[in-house]
Protein backbone atom coordinates (compact mmCIF):
# COMPACT_ATOMS: atom_id res chain seq x y z
CA UNK A 1 0.00 0.00 0.00
CA UNK A 2 1.35 3.38 -0.88
CA UNK A 3 -0.10 6.93 0.31
CA UNK A 4 -0.22 9.31 -2.44
CA UNK A 5 -0.67 13.29 -2.26
CA UNK A 6 -2.22 15.54 -4.71
CA UNK A 7 -2.39 19.14 -5.04
CA UNK A 8 -6.00 20.38 -6.09
CA UNK A 9 -7.62 23.02 -7.69
CA UNK A 10 -11.43 24.06 -7.42
CA UNK A 11 -13.87 26.49 -8.22
CA UNK A 12 -16.23 26.32 -5.08
CA UNK A 13 -18.96 28.15 -6.70
CA UNK A 14 -21.09 24.61 -7.02
CA UNK A 15 -20.12 23.21 -4.38
CA UNK A 16 -21.07 22.95 -0.17
CA UNK A 17 -16.88 22.98 0.69
CA UNK A 18 -14.39 20.64 0.73
CA UNK A 19 -16.20 18.23 3.68
CA UNK A 20 -18.17 15.72 2.77
CA UNK A 21 -22.44 16.72 3.86
CA UNK A 22 -25.26 14.82 4.02
CA UNK A 23 -27.17 17.70 1.82
CA UNK A 24 -25.09 18.76 -1.38
CA UNK A 25 -21.92 17.87 -3.02
CA UNK A 26 -18.47 18.40 -1.38
CA UNK A 27 -15.27 18.74 -3.40
CA UNK A 28 -13.89 15.61 -0.99
CA UNK A 29 -17.19 13.58 -1.86
CA UNK A 30 -16.30 14.01 -5.68
CA UNK A 31 -12.42 13.18 -4.95
CA UNK A 32 -13.95 9.86 -3.14
CA UNK A 33 -16.48 8.94 -5.75
CA UNK A 34 -13.72 9.25 -8.80
CA UNK A 35 -11.01 8.07 -7.19
CA UNK A 36 -12.45 4.59 -5.95
CA UNK A 37 -14.02 4.14 -9.69
CA UNK A 38 -10.66 4.60 -11.35
CA UNK A 39 -8.59 2.64 -8.66
CA UNK A 40 -11.44 -0.24 -7.85
CA UNK A 41 -11.26 0.21 -4.49
CA UNK A 42 -12.50 2.50 -1.83
CA UNK A 43 -10.69 5.53 -1.02
CA UNK A 44 -11.25 7.75 1.61
CA UNK A 45 -9.04 11.61 0.94
CA UNK A 46 -8.01 13.67 3.99
CA UNK A 47 -7.86 17.21 3.24
CA UNK A 48 -5.24 19.92 4.26
CA UNK A 49 -7.81 22.78 4.32
CA UNK A 50 -11.15 22.30 5.02
CA UNK A 51 -12.36 25.33 2.61
CA UNK A 52 -15.96 26.56 3.41
CA UNK A 53 -18.75 26.62 0.98
CA UNK A 54 -18.10 28.65 -2.03
CA UNK A 55 -14.22 29.28 -1.47
CA UNK A 56 -11.89 28.39 -4.29
CA UNK A 57 -8.59 26.89 -4.38
CA UNK A 58 -5.62 26.55 -6.63
CA UNK A 59 -3.92 24.13 -4.60
CA UNK A 60 -5.30 22.17 -1.90
CA UNK A 61 -4.02 19.07 -0.59
CA UNK A 62 -5.60 16.03 -0.51
CA UNK A 63 -3.78 12.56 0.84
CA UNK A 64 -4.83 8.90 0.60
CA UNK A 65 -3.74 5.48 0.90
CA UNK A 66 -4.20 2.83 -2.05
CA UNK A 67 -3.42 -0.68 -3.53
CA UNK A 68 -3.29 0.60 -6.79
CA UNK A 69 0.03 -0.62 -9.24
CA UNK A 70 -0.59 2.94 -10.94
CA UNK A 71 2.24 4.91 -10.87
CA UNK A 72 1.33 8.18 -8.64
CA UNK A 73 2.18 10.47 -10.65
CA UNK A 74 -0.10 9.11 -13.43
CA UNK A 75 -3.50 9.10 -11.07
CA UNK A 76 -3.17 13.24 -11.95
CA UNK A 77 -3.68 12.59 -15.80
CA UNK A 78 -6.16 9.40 -14.74
CA UNK A 79 -8.52 11.32 -12.62
CA UNK A 80 -8.95 15.31 -14.48
CA UNK A 81 -10.73 12.36 -17.39
CA UNK A 82 -12.88 11.72 -14.43
CA UNK A 83 -13.89 14.74 -12.14
CA UNK A 84 -16.03 17.83 -13.63
CA UNK A 85 -14.41 20.54 -14.86
CA UNK A 86 -14.56 22.73 -12.04
CA UNK A 87 -11.98 20.25 -9.96
CA UNK A 88 -8.76 19.75 -11.52
CA UNK A 89 -5.93 17.80 -9.79
CA UNK A 90 -2.37 19.59 -10.40
CA UNK A 91 -0.20 16.92 -9.52
CA UNK A 92 -0.15 13.85 -7.30
CA UNK A 93 2.93 12.00 -5.91
CA UNK A 94 3.99 8.86 -3.14
CA UNK A 95 4.35 10.62 0.11
CA UNK A 96 5.78 8.83 3.28
CA UNK A 97 3.31 6.52 4.40
CA UNK A 98 2.77 9.00 8.18
CA UNK A 99 2.40 11.74 6.40
CA UNK A 100 -1.06 13.97 7.53
CA UNK A 101 -1.23 17.46 5.53
CA UNK A 102 -3.47 18.62 9.19
CA UNK A 103 -0.17 17.52 11.01
CA UNK A 104 2.45 19.12 9.43
CA UNK A 105 4.06 22.55 10.06
CA UNK A 106 3.25 24.94 6.89
CA UNK A 107 2.84 28.10 5.53
CA UNK A 108 -0.76 28.57 4.00
CA UNK A 109 -1.55 31.69 1.53
CA UNK A 110 -5.16 32.96 0.83
CA UNK A 111 -6.44 36.00 -1.58
CA UNK A 112 -9.27 38.09 -0.72
CA UNK A 113 -10.30 39.58 -3.76
CA UNK A 114 -12.62 43.13 -4.01
CA UNK A 115 -13.98 44.20 -7.48
CA UNK A 116 -14.04 48.29 -6.52
CA UNK A 117 -16.59 49.95 -9.13
CA UNK A 118 -19.85 51.85 -9.79
CA UNK A 119 -21.34 48.50 -10.81
CA UNK A 120 -20.42 44.96 -10.43
CA UNK A 121 -18.33 43.05 -13.32
CA UNK A 122 -19.65 40.01 -14.58
CA UNK A 123 -16.31 38.35 -15.79
CA UNK A 124 -14.90 38.43 -12.25
CA UNK A 125 -18.51 37.99 -10.04
CA UNK A 126 -17.65 34.64 -9.29
CA UNK A 127 -14.06 35.11 -7.78
CA UNK A 128 -14.61 38.62 -6.13
CA UNK A 129 -16.38 40.57 -3.87
CA UNK A 130 -18.13 43.78 -5.61
CA UNK A 131 -17.47 47.31 -3.33
CA UNK A 132 -19.54 50.16 -4.04
CA UNK A 133 -17.47 51.93 -1.49
CA UNK A 134 -13.91 53.76 -2.27
CA UNK A 135 -11.57 52.40 0.07
CA UNK A 136 -8.29 54.18 1.81
CA UNK A 137 -5.56 51.58 0.81
CA UNK A 138 -3.40 53.40 3.36
CA UNK A 139 -5.58 52.90 6.51
CA UNK A 140 -5.79 49.39 5.40
CA UNK A 141 -2.23 48.65 5.18
CA UNK A 142 -1.90 50.42 8.80
CA UNK A 143 -4.63 48.02 10.34
CA UNK A 144 -2.84 44.79 8.45
CA UNK A 145 0.19 45.82 10.06
CA UNK A 146 -1.31 45.26 13.59
CA UNK A 147 -2.50 41.86 12.80
CA UNK A 148 1.02 40.50 11.49
CA UNK A 149 3.03 38.45 14.46
CA UNK A 150 1.46 36.10 16.70
CA UNK A 151 -1.49 36.86 18.25
CA UNK A 152 -4.68 35.60 19.57
CA UNK A 153 -7.26 36.11 17.14
CA UNK A 154 -10.31 34.84 19.14
CA UNK A 155 -11.86 37.77 17.82
CA UNK A 156 -11.15 36.91 14.34
CA UNK A 157 -12.74 33.55 14.66
CA UNK A 158 -16.46 32.49 13.90
CA UNK A 159 -17.94 31.94 17.65
CA UNK A 160 -18.95 28.66 16.40
CA UNK A 161 -15.27 27.63 15.93
CA UNK A 162 -14.00 24.19 18.06
CA UNK A 163 -10.11 25.46 18.09
CA UNK A 164 -8.64 25.08 20.92
CA UNK A 165 -6.25 27.53 20.78
CA UNK A 166 -6.85 30.61 19.12
CA UNK A 167 -3.29 31.70 18.72
CA UNK A 168 -1.76 31.74 15.02
CA UNK A 169 0.78 33.90 13.62
CA UNK A 170 0.19 35.49 10.64
CA UNK A 171 3.76 36.36 8.41
CA UNK A 172 2.08 39.07 6.12
CA UNK A 173 -0.35 41.06 4.61
CA UNK A 174 -0.32 42.47 1.63
CA UNK A 175 -2.87 44.61 -0.14
CA UNK A 176 -1.98 44.44 -4.32
CA UNK A 177 -3.91 46.45 -6.29
CA UNK A 178 -4.89 45.39 -10.02
CA UNK A 179 -6.48 48.39 -11.55
CA UNK A 180 -9.96 47.91 -10.08
CA UNK A 181 -9.85 44.69 -8.25
CA UNK A 182 -7.89 44.64 -4.73
CA UNK A 183 -6.20 41.70 -3.51
CA UNK A 184 -5.78 40.85 0.20
CA UNK A 185 -3.38 38.72 0.51
CA UNK A 186 -2.52 36.81 4.06
CA UNK A 187 0.36 33.84 4.74
CA UNK A 188 0.24 32.65 7.94
CA UNK A 189 1.02 29.12 10.13
CA UNK A 190 -2.91 28.10 10.53
CA UNK A 191 -6.11 30.45 10.15
CA UNK A 192 -9.31 29.87 12.77
CA UNK A 193 -12.76 29.27 11.37
CA UNK A 194 -13.70 31.96 9.09
CA UNK A 195 -10.34 33.69 10.07
CA UNK A 196 -9.54 35.26 6.67
CA UNK A 197 -12.98 36.40 5.84
CA UNK A 198 -13.31 38.45 9.02
CA UNK A 199 -10.05 39.91 8.56
CA UNK A 200 -10.67 40.76 5.02
CA UNK A 201 -13.81 42.73 6.61
CA UNK A 202 -12.44 44.43 9.41
CA UNK A 203 -9.57 45.85 6.76
CA UNK A 204 -12.22 46.76 4.88
CA UNK A 205 -14.36 48.47 7.55
CA UNK A 206 -10.78 50.14 8.20
CA UNK A 207 -10.65 51.21 4.75
CA UNK A 208 -14.26 52.55 4.42
CA UNK A 209 -13.30 54.90 7.56
CA UNK A 210 -15.91 53.10 10.12
CA UNK A 211 -12.80 52.52 12.26
CA UNK A 212 -9.19 54.31 12.40
CA UNK A 213 -6.43 51.71 11.69
CA UNK A 214 -5.26 51.64 15.69
CA UNK A 215 -8.55 50.37 16.68
CA UNK A 216 -7.67 47.01 14.96
CA UNK A 217 -5.73 46.73 18.56
CA UNK A 218 -8.27 46.83 20.60
CA UNK A 219 -10.27 44.12 18.76
CA UNK A 220 -7.09 41.76 18.86
CA UNK A 221 -7.22 42.58 22.76
CA UNK A 222 -10.58 42.52 23.60
CA UNK A 223 -10.82 38.79 22.00
CA UNK A 224 -14.55 39.32 20.95
CA UNK A 225 -15.90 38.25 17.91
CA UNK A 226 -18.51 41.16 18.29
CA UNK A 227 -15.82 44.10 18.00
CA UNK A 228 -14.33 43.06 14.41
CA UNK A 229 -15.27 43.26 11.06
CA UNK A 230 -17.99 41.41 8.91
CA UNK A 231 -17.52 38.04 7.50
CA UNK A 232 -16.86 38.81 3.66
CA UNK A 233 -18.64 36.15 1.24
CA UNK A 234 -17.00 33.22 0.13
CA UNK A 235 -16.96 33.89 -3.34
CA UNK A 236 -13.91 36.48 -2.65
CA UNK A 237 -11.72 33.93 -1.17
CA UNK A 238 -9.00 31.66 -2.80
CA UNK A 239 -6.43 29.49 -0.92
CA UNK A 240 -3.58 29.90 -3.33
CA UNK A 241 -0.33 28.64 -1.44
CA UNK A 242 0.74 25.64 0.60
CA UNK A 243 3.79 25.12 1.64
CA UNK A 244 4.69 22.44 4.22
CA UNK A 245 8.26 23.47 6.10
CA UNK B 1 -37.71 61.17 -27.75
CA UNK B 2 -34.41 61.10 -26.46
CA UNK B 3 -30.87 58.44 -27.51
CA UNK B 4 -29.59 56.65 -24.91
CA UNK B 5 -26.16 55.13 -24.78
CA UNK B 6 -25.57 52.30 -22.59
CA UNK B 7 -21.30 50.50 -21.49
CA UNK B 8 -22.81 47.01 -21.46
CA UNK B 9 -20.31 44.27 -19.60
CA UNK B 10 -21.43 40.16 -19.23
CA UNK B 11 -19.82 37.07 -19.24
CA UNK B 12 -20.76 35.31 -22.34
CA UNK B 13 -20.78 31.57 -21.04
CA UNK B 14 -24.67 31.64 -21.18
CA UNK B 15 -25.90 32.81 -23.90
CA UNK B 16 -25.52 32.25 -27.73
CA UNK B 17 -24.27 35.53 -28.16
CA UNK B 18 -25.23 39.24 -28.84
CA UNK B 19 -27.37 39.07 -31.35
CA UNK B 20 -31.28 37.78 -30.97
CA UNK B 21 -31.37 34.70 -32.30
CA UNK B 22 -34.50 32.08 -32.65
CA UNK B 23 -33.14 29.03 -30.32
CA UNK B 24 -31.04 30.26 -26.87
CA UNK B 25 -30.82 33.21 -25.27
CA UNK B 26 -28.83 36.22 -26.32
CA UNK B 27 -27.27 39.91 -24.38
CA UNK B 28 -29.40 41.79 -27.44
CA UNK B 29 -33.05 39.96 -26.18
CA UNK B 30 -32.27 40.25 -22.37
CA UNK B 31 -31.78 44.28 -23.01
CA UNK B 32 -34.88 44.52 -24.67
CA UNK B 33 -37.05 42.50 -22.73
CA UNK B 34 -35.51 44.32 -19.40
CA UNK B 35 -35.14 47.64 -20.69
CA UNK B 36 -39.16 47.54 -21.98
CA UNK B 37 -40.67 46.32 -18.58
CA UNK B 38 -38.17 49.24 -17.24
CA UNK B 39 -39.23 51.99 -19.42
CA UNK B 40 -42.79 50.68 -20.46
CA UNK B 41 -42.80 50.63 -24.12
CA UNK B 42 -40.75 48.27 -26.76
CA UNK B 43 -37.51 49.01 -26.73
CA UNK B 44 -35.17 47.61 -29.45
CA UNK B 45 -31.25 48.45 -28.72
CA UNK B 46 -28.33 48.83 -31.54
CA UNK B 47 -24.74 46.92 -30.41
CA UNK B 48 -21.56 48.21 -31.60
CA UNK B 49 -19.88 45.00 -31.50
CA UNK B 50 -22.50 41.67 -32.25
CA UNK B 51 -19.68 39.43 -29.85
CA UNK B 52 -20.52 35.37 -31.04
CA UNK B 53 -21.62 32.67 -28.19
CA UNK B 54 -19.73 32.29 -25.59
CA UNK B 55 -17.29 35.93 -25.99
CA UNK B 56 -17.13 37.98 -23.08
CA UNK B 57 -17.06 42.15 -22.76
CA UNK B 58 -16.29 44.77 -20.06
CA UNK B 59 -17.90 47.76 -22.62
CA UNK B 60 -19.45 46.76 -24.64
CA UNK B 61 -22.31 49.47 -26.28
CA UNK B 62 -25.95 49.36 -26.78
CA UNK B 63 -28.23 52.60 -27.64
CA UNK B 64 -31.71 52.86 -28.38
CA UNK B 65 -34.70 55.58 -28.12
CA UNK B 66 -37.35 56.19 -24.92
CA UNK B 67 -39.73 58.48 -24.61
CA UNK B 68 -39.16 57.98 -20.87
CA UNK B 69 -38.41 60.89 -18.53
CA UNK B 70 -36.20 58.97 -16.30
CA UNK B 71 -32.81 60.65 -16.84
CA UNK B 72 -30.71 58.96 -18.97
CA UNK B 73 -27.92 57.94 -16.50
CA UNK B 74 -30.07 56.64 -13.84
CA UNK B 75 -31.12 53.87 -16.70
CA UNK B 76 -28.07 52.37 -15.77
CA UNK B 77 -28.92 51.39 -12.14
CA UNK B 78 -32.71 50.54 -12.76
CA UNK B 79 -31.94 48.12 -15.51
CA UNK B 80 -28.82 46.89 -13.17
CA UNK B 81 -31.98 45.57 -10.83
CA UNK B 82 -33.67 43.75 -13.39
CA UNK B 83 -30.64 42.13 -15.40
CA UNK B 84 -29.30 38.84 -14.58
CA UNK B 85 -25.67 38.85 -12.71
CA UNK B 86 -24.34 38.01 -15.96
CA UNK B 87 -24.89 41.27 -17.53
CA UNK B 88 -24.14 44.61 -15.69
CA UNK B 89 -24.71 48.09 -17.68
CA UNK B 90 -21.66 50.11 -16.49
CA UNK B 91 -22.40 53.41 -17.51
CA UNK B 92 -25.75 54.95 -19.43
CA UNK B 93 -25.71 58.67 -20.54
CA UNK B 94 -27.57 61.03 -23.31
CA UNK B 95 -26.20 60.82 -26.70
CA UNK B 96 -27.09 62.57 -30.18
CA UNK B 97 -30.10 61.62 -31.86
CA UNK B 98 -28.15 60.44 -34.96
CA UNK B 99 -25.28 58.45 -33.21
CA UNK B 100 -25.22 55.13 -34.33
CA UNK B 101 -22.15 52.62 -32.94
CA UNK B 102 -21.54 51.15 -35.87
CA UNK B 103 -21.50 53.96 -38.18
CA UNK B 104 -18.66 55.26 -36.15
CA UNK B 105 -14.75 55.54 -36.51
CA UNK B 106 -13.80 53.49 -33.00
CA UNK B 107 -11.09 51.73 -31.78
CA UNK B 108 -12.05 48.51 -30.29
CA UNK B 109 -9.84 46.16 -28.19
CA UNK B 110 -9.97 42.54 -27.43
CA UNK B 111 -8.03 40.36 -24.93
CA UNK B 112 -7.41 36.51 -25.79
CA UNK B 113 -6.67 34.84 -22.79
CA UNK B 114 -4.00 31.60 -22.56
CA UNK B 115 -3.87 29.56 -19.46
CA UNK B 116 -0.69 27.44 -20.04
CA UNK B 117 0.15 24.72 -18.03
CA UNK B 118 0.27 20.98 -17.44
CA UNK B 119 -3.05 20.80 -16.33
CA UNK B 120 -6.72 23.29 -16.69
CA UNK B 121 -6.97 25.66 -13.55
CA UNK B 122 -10.50 25.50 -12.70
CA UNK B 123 -11.11 29.54 -11.39
CA UNK B 124 -9.97 30.52 -14.90
CA UNK B 125 -11.41 27.86 -17.11
CA UNK B 126 -14.45 30.32 -18.11
CA UNK B 127 -12.81 32.88 -19.26
CA UNK B 128 -9.45 31.81 -20.89
CA UNK B 129 -8.29 28.34 -23.29
CA UNK B 130 -6.31 26.02 -21.57
CA UNK B 131 -2.78 25.27 -23.74
CA UNK B 132 -0.77 22.24 -22.13
CA UNK B 133 2.32 22.81 -25.17
CA UNK B 134 4.97 25.23 -24.16
CA UNK B 135 4.77 28.67 -26.38
CA UNK B 136 8.22 30.50 -27.38
CA UNK B 137 6.78 34.11 -27.02
CA UNK B 138 9.50 35.64 -28.75
CA UNK B 139 8.45 33.74 -32.15
CA UNK B 140 4.56 35.00 -31.07
CA UNK B 141 6.00 38.62 -30.88
CA UNK B 142 7.71 38.67 -33.82
CA UNK B 143 4.93 37.01 -36.04
CA UNK B 144 2.00 39.72 -34.68
CA UNK B 145 4.41 42.47 -35.67
CA UNK B 146 3.70 41.08 -39.36
CA UNK B 147 0.01 41.66 -38.70
CA UNK B 148 0.14 45.68 -37.41
CA UNK B 149 -0.94 47.78 -39.92
CA UNK B 150 -3.49 48.16 -42.55
CA UNK B 151 -3.81 44.60 -44.36
CA UNK B 152 -6.21 42.88 -46.30
CA UNK B 153 -7.11 40.39 -43.48
CA UNK B 154 -8.92 37.79 -45.96
CA UNK B 155 -7.05 34.98 -44.36
CA UNK B 156 -8.22 35.86 -41.27
CA UNK B 157 -11.97 36.18 -41.95
CA UNK B 158 -14.10 32.95 -41.48
CA UNK B 159 -15.55 31.86 -45.21
CA UNK B 160 -19.00 32.67 -43.97
CA UNK B 161 -17.80 36.24 -43.22
CA UNK B 162 -20.27 38.72 -45.62
CA UNK B 163 -18.16 41.99 -45.43
CA UNK B 164 -17.58 44.15 -48.20
CA UNK B 165 -13.73 44.71 -47.84
CA UNK B 166 -11.68 42.62 -45.98
CA UNK B 167 -8.66 45.52 -45.43
CA UNK B 168 -8.78 46.49 -41.53
CA UNK B 169 -6.04 48.26 -39.88
CA UNK B 170 -4.40 46.74 -36.35
CA UNK B 171 -2.96 49.61 -34.03
CA UNK B 172 -1.27 46.91 -31.89
CA UNK B 173 -0.57 43.31 -30.44
CA UNK B 174 0.75 43.16 -27.21
CA UNK B 175 1.71 39.98 -25.56
CA UNK B 176 1.16 40.32 -22.01
CA UNK B 177 2.54 37.72 -19.48
CA UNK B 178 0.86 37.40 -16.40
CA UNK B 179 2.08 34.48 -14.62
CA UNK B 180 0.70 31.31 -16.16
CA UNK B 181 -1.67 33.25 -17.82
CA UNK B 182 -0.86 34.74 -21.49
CA UNK B 183 -2.49 38.06 -22.72
CA UNK B 184 -2.69 38.17 -26.84
CA UNK B 185 -4.21 41.85 -26.47
CA UNK B 186 -5.24 43.28 -30.04
CA UNK B 187 -6.46 47.01 -31.29
CA UNK B 188 -7.91 47.94 -34.25
CA UNK B 189 -10.57 50.00 -36.08
CA UNK B 190 -12.47 47.09 -36.69
CA UNK B 191 -12.46 42.97 -36.63
CA UNK B 192 -13.70 41.05 -39.38
CA UNK B 193 -15.82 37.41 -38.39
CA UNK B 194 -13.41 35.38 -36.20
CA UNK B 195 -10.82 37.46 -37.08
CA UNK B 196 -9.39 38.19 -33.37
CA UNK B 197 -9.76 34.29 -32.42
CA UNK B 198 -7.67 33.09 -35.97
CA UNK B 199 -5.23 35.77 -35.56
CA UNK B 200 -4.88 34.12 -31.37
CA UNK B 201 -4.65 30.77 -33.15
CA UNK B 202 -2.22 31.52 -35.77
CA UNK B 203 0.20 33.59 -33.48
CA UNK B 204 -0.24 30.21 -31.34
CA UNK B 205 0.86 27.95 -33.99
CA UNK B 206 3.65 30.14 -34.66
CA UNK B 207 4.31 30.03 -30.26
CA UNK B 208 4.23 26.01 -30.63
CA UNK B 209 7.19 26.19 -34.10
CA UNK B 210 4.52 24.85 -36.29
CA UNK B 211 5.30 27.75 -38.84
CA UNK B 212 8.03 30.51 -38.71
CA UNK B 213 7.19 33.96 -38.07
CA UNK B 214 8.01 35.20 -40.97
CA UNK B 215 5.21 32.92 -42.11
CA UNK B 216 2.44 34.89 -41.38
CA UNK B 217 3.25 37.28 -44.05
CA UNK B 218 2.72 34.60 -46.86
CA UNK B 219 -0.38 34.04 -44.74
CA UNK B 220 -1.71 37.36 -45.33
CA UNK B 221 -0.59 37.47 -48.94
CA UNK B 222 -2.72 34.23 -49.96
CA UNK B 223 -5.75 35.75 -49.10
CA UNK B 224 -7.02 32.50 -48.20
CA UNK B 225 -8.43 31.24 -44.92
CA UNK B 226 -7.04 27.46 -45.03
CA UNK B 227 -3.32 29.05 -44.96
CA UNK B 228 -3.90 30.47 -41.72
CA UNK B 229 -4.35 28.96 -38.07
CA UNK B 230 -6.99 27.87 -36.07
CA UNK B 231 -10.41 29.80 -34.60
CA UNK B 232 -9.39 29.71 -30.90
CA UNK B 233 -12.29 28.76 -28.14
CA UNK B 234 -14.25 31.74 -27.44
CA UNK B 235 -14.17 31.35 -24.04
CA UNK B 236 -10.38 32.64 -24.30
CA UNK B 237 -12.22 36.34 -26.07
CA UNK B 238 -13.05 39.28 -24.47
CA UNK B 239 -13.81 42.89 -24.88
CA UNK B 240 -12.31 44.81 -23.27
CA UNK B 241 -11.88 48.64 -24.86
CA UNK B 242 -14.33 50.35 -27.26
CA UNK B 243 -13.76 54.28 -28.04
CA UNK B 244 -15.40 56.23 -30.57
CA UNK B 245 -12.86 58.74 -32.36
Amino acid sequence: MIRVRMKVAYDGTAYHGWQVQKNGNSIEAELNKHLSALLQEEIRVIGASRTDAGVHALCNIAVFDTHTRMPAEKISYALNQRLPDDIRIQESCQTAPDFHPRKCSSIKTYEYRIWRGEFPMPVVRLYSHFIYTSLDLGKMREAASYLEGEHDFKSFCSADSQAESTVRTVYRIELDEQGSMLIIRISGNGFLYHMVRIIAGTLTECGKGRYTPGHVRDILEAKDRQLAGPTMPARGLTLTGYEFV
